[in-house]
């Protein structure tokens, strides 16, 4: 269709309904976007992509006021153009998830040059009239991640051929991304075929690919998910990064659906022990975590439902807030209340888990 | 905003936020549309309207070829409209949810007539150009009920005041809607206060209000859930439709949701006893309907997070597929294995079922 005749609603409906045809793939290497972004918490989410993605990632653009050192080179969206970059990766979580006016600039510039411009936002790039018109006239695409894709077929409860491990949590979180991404990790150092598959924004940018789980709408969760993992050789391991908690009332039923689709065969439950409470819970509405042997059955009844040998395989916990001693005691708690091997994937990694992951295995 | 600056997409986008702010409420009496549907299969959405809210309708509308007797006294769009009707509500199941072509005259004469236009089609009322353009001349709404509320918030677990009941099932398509309607009904008779919610199409048309739960983003499941059955005096019982089952793997996600967000005081267990495996499962993945016992069991564990007085109430099955000996001998069963009231709402009524939920409540 001649662009002329377009307006620029149709053009942005039109390139959106182009990328949600199929779950986000992403075009590295990537110029990592801070805005003017203070301070680290706000720009997790690139500093999470150079963390698992380091090569993946060629240089940083801040614009006036940014206090990011992510370690990466500056550069110009010029200068990243020509070092061969396919896109720029918006890599801060603003308040609100909004696009703020003084980033325009700098995101239609890089449209311009071509870019692929890559955002978690929830304000959509595709509603900005003048970066839909700097990537159609450049044939760059404008890739909301937090939009999923379009044709998703409701779940159909139908085995699939591979092998997969889903990371469940006793609340929100609880190192869920971070313990999958190990995982694979350490797969593939030991020469196993894994993919890591994304199911949140963060983990979409980190993998390059992903289905965005809560944005789906409610009756197509399950299908999303059986999508996020689909057939595989017998030999291979999807490491499913999973979201909420089935004890999270705000959350449990996209939990819930995730469970369903990934038929996981192994499971690691992610823990936080500073944690009493559910995040985002409070006043008279507080909830408690649960004991994790009862989060274990929990999930086991309803995950074999779909896949009747799932098992646990590990508990990954975040240590960071705990003192030496209380590790210690932790540790020993855990393993005897679960029977599993117990790690902190930041400081221990997850060999002891993938161990018992693979040990597993063999007997079956 | 002058109309004729607008296209009809920007006016259909208006519209739409307006009917998206709230929960759909819907303006009665109703004509109802039967297109040129040829069995009551196909008609069961009208013909449930009939049947719970006859007060509601006005008359019925055939276009050539319907061969529909609902036993409302046929009308021309006219002859609705000068008999005071407020909507014409599309009373069809079309196969894939679209909308044909021939039914297009009928609905935009209703919509210059000033009717809203009411549909539970998956097709979208707000995407036909002549029919927007008629509704915004004449101040009509185009009410697609599939189309959630907008503002949804995310789910809080905050405990309301008022008292709720669920019905669940032990499979997709058991009676959930059916048997709420009949309790809402006998609670009504016995002069308590008492309110249908809706959370699916067909129960949304007959409630005039309600969200269509599975149509919502995975996010705000919950949230929307706590929508559905708001704040209430402490006598008042919400009385809410339940969606899909905990144990179906295209749908349990969508049941969580809805029950951590209902946060029932009651549970009514729906089950066809002629039914062995799930709706929709077949071939190698078949999925057995779990015993009544266990869906209880698991249900409770789930509904006990948000209401730890949950308890089941009753099991409501539908019996019409049955033998009058195995009849006698399913109830003995049932309620050997439950320790509840059994009855088939159609045959029996729920009488027993609500006098076990008030004789409960008198416990509390």
């Amino acid at each position: 269709m001649p662009l002329a005749s377009q307006t620029w609603e149709e053009r942005a409906y039109n390139m959106q309904s182009e990328v949600r045809l199929n779950s986000v793939q992403l075009k590295p290497p990537y110029l990592l976007f801070f805005g003017d972004v203070k301070d680290k918490g706000h720009a997790k989410t690139g500093l999470g992509l150079i963390h698992w993605r380091k090569d993946f990632c060629v240089g940083q653009l801040c614009i006036h006021g940014c206090g990011i050192g992510s370690g990466l080179p500056d550069m110009t969206i010029d200068e990243a153009a020509a070092a061969g970059a396919g896109s720029i990766v918006i890599g801060v979580a603003s308040e609100g998830g909004s696009i703020p006016p003084q980033w325009l600039d700098s995101l239609v510039h890089a449209a311009r040059a071509g870019l692929d411009v890559v955002s978690g936002m929830h304000a959509r790039l595709v509603d900005f009239p003048e970066l839909v018109d700097a990537a159609q006239k450049s044939g760059a695409r404008l890739i909301d991640i937090r939009t999923p894709p379009k044709e998703i077929p409701i779940g159909s409860g139908v085995k699939r051929s591979g092998k997969r491990l889903l990371t469940v949590g006793t609340d929100c979180a609880v190192g869920k991304k971070y313990t999958a991404l190990a995982v694979e990790k350490e797969l593939r150092l030991r020469g196993i075929n894994a993919d890591f598959r994304a199911s949140g924004q963060t983990g979409i940018m980190i993998a390059g690919e992903g289905i965005p789980i809560d944005s789906v709408v409610s009756d197509f969760l399950s299908g999303a998910a059986e999508m996020l993992s689909p057939e595989a050789p017998d030999d291979h391991w999807d490491i499913i990064e999973g979201q909420g908690a089935l004890s999270h009332p705000s959350f449990a039923g996209v939990s819930l659906g995730l469970l369903h689709g990934s038929q996981p065969d192994a499971l690691i439950l992610c823990h936080d022990p500073s944690r009493t409470h559910l995040l985002g819970t409070g006043g008279e509405s507080r909830f408690e975590i649960l004991p994790l042997t009862e989060s274990i059955q929990q999930c086991l009844g309803l995950a074999r439902r779909v896949n009747p040998n799932a098992r646990f395989v590990g508990v990954s916990i975040n240590t960071s807030e705990i003192s030496a001693d209380e590790q210690r005691r932790l540790y020993e708690q855990y393993a005897l209340e679960t029977g599993l091997p117990v790690a902190d994937p930041i400081r221990d990694g997850v060999s002891a888990i993938v161990d018992n992951l693979l040990s597993g295995e063999a007997n079956l």
